[in-house]
């Protein structure tokens, strides 16, 4: 008999699941999209039955633990997904009772980067940490806090949004509403919006003056940074700045031992990780300086978002 | 048998030390200068007799259960103080074991912020909380936070500088070495500072325009703005947005129920809370807002700093 967990990570596009051992290792996986149905209970329902068809072609010895779920605006302490602007089903959504009506196993919920950081916690590089903060740079940004190992979720569940922390309350307009978050500025939206502010300030010839912003992707920045294009080199500067000087914030809060970088900005490797390092140090009041590591996530990107979802069942049972 | 605690308040000037009970009220309090004593040991020699002097004057029912120390730079973890920029002794001195050759009791030490936040978590306003912040505006601004009941230390027992967090990189020059850290702006000297800067940028008459920069103090700021007059009431409201800006990170990281105002500036009342209440909804990403109540802290001024210190101890017991 070997325990498995069920691990679920809801995307706007996509839904991935799979059966997820205590090594964080996947021994199947599949997904549906997740735009198709109108009701969330017909989406649940499909995806049970996907799931159970998953489990069906496992091993007999496997025995399913609990479903973790990873989603947009997930809310730990209610199972809810609430006002997620992503997401086709609009207000707040019990996602977690409505699975429970499909099995009869725990199911627990959070936002996807807290999950993300559970996965580092329980698989990934931060196995022996107690303090720790996880970034991820997708999209928009997103973060999970841990203290004294634990998640913190705050009084009501939304703790660990330092993509809405302010940058500059005269800033870049975000979707949320208000000005100047950093995710605005660090993002692969924001260094796409970084190299348009360069690419008007500077006279510099760049690759980038060819292709359009919405042609534009931070895989591209990232590559004409690698040929040595200055403008978009200027770009990870500012990014890695922004977000250092951002972090030297959460360090005065938490005090962590490490900050991780996941997701596809992370991807660019030194060309972010080597400006937060130096600009870090710069910023951290001195008690802090040379104490706190800044590292890529070691949860490998294809399976993080399953296996930490299904972390979170984990964390739970330990 | 009725059981008390040791609290000691160790401040740059004064060292404050009282027999405090379960409910905060203190049965004795005594006070011995800070710096009179070259050698941290020579001190706690001295402070050691009047404390044995203190419990001897108690009534012989009493039982003291611990020491607890509150202090500048003070480390939870391992009882020292660290480079205190306001204390005669520098370098590392390893205080609460300094303590335990006079005492046979549990020695705890934390900074003073952390233990106002201790204090009113076991005696003031958040006995009913597991996630808040108190905020401390003296010379300084100092933080505590609370996350799921417990104390955040941090991986190093530094967490919650949130004076240090920034406002502006090339802002105001900020005594740790930094520039625009938050206490340059909001403290009893950041109100001067501010008072000061709109002295200079407008022309309005103002009393304040005749005392000199050594000679204000925040109280005579908040007298003039009582009274009506322009500049201080500006020079609140500036204090308060900026506050405000940066508790709207604060909530991003650890969603507080409420986050408490303690100490010399939170003293003005109204003339902080209202901007700080406004600007804080204004700056809060739109699932925060309403939720996040700014109070003044409910420990009192004149024993808060030795029952605070105390409940470390009570803090340790439960």
């Amino acid at each position: 008999m070997k325990e498995i967990v069920i691990g679920i990570d809801i995307g706007g596009t996509y839904t991935k699941f799979g059966a997820v051992d205590r090594s964080g290792t996947s021994l199947a996986e599949d997904s549906i999209p997740t735009g198709e149905h109108e009701k969330a209970e017909d989406f649940v329902s499909r995806l049970a039955e996907k799931i159970r068809a998953m489990l069906a072609g496992l091993p007999r010895d496997l025995v399913p633990k609990g479903i973790g779920i990873g989603a947009p605006n997930g809310n730990f302490f209610r199972g809810t997904i609430e006002f997620a602007p992503n997401l086709r089903w609009k207000g707040i959504v019990p996602l977690a009772d409505i699975f429970r009506n499909h099995f009869d196993l725990p199911v627990y919920l959070t936002n996807d980067a807290n999950a993300a950081a559970l996965g580092e916690m329980i698989y990934g590089g931060a196995r022996d940490m107690k303090d720790f903060v996880l970034i991820t740079l997708g999209t928009g940004l997103g973060s999970g806090i841990v203290v004294n190992g634990q998640m913190v979720y705050g009084h009501d569940g939304f703790a660990g949004e330092l993509g809405h922390t302010i940058v500059d309350p005269a800033g870049r307009e975000c979707g949320c509403g208000k000005r100047g978050c950093l995710e605005t500025y660090v993002s692969a939206t924001g260094i796409r919006r970084t190299v348009f502010e360069l690419l008007a300030e500077y006279i510099t010839e760049s690759s980038l003056r060819d292709i359009s912003f919405n042609d534009l992707t931070a895989r591209m920045i990232s590559e004409a940074a690698d040929k040595g294009d200055s403008l978009a080199l200027e770009a990870f500067e500012r990014t890695g700045r922004i977000l250092a000087m951002k972090l030297a914030d959460t360090v005065a809060h938490v005090s962590p031992q490490a900050i991780f970088l996941f997701g596809g900005l992370a991807g660019a490797g030194d060309l972010i990780l080597k400006p937060v390092r130096r600009y870090l140090e710069e910023y951290l009041l001195p008690i802090y300086r040379g104490k706190v590591c800044i590292m890529p996530s070691q949860l490998s990107e294809i399976n993080a978002a399953i296996a930490g979802a299904g972390a979170l069942v984990w964390n739970a049972l330990t």
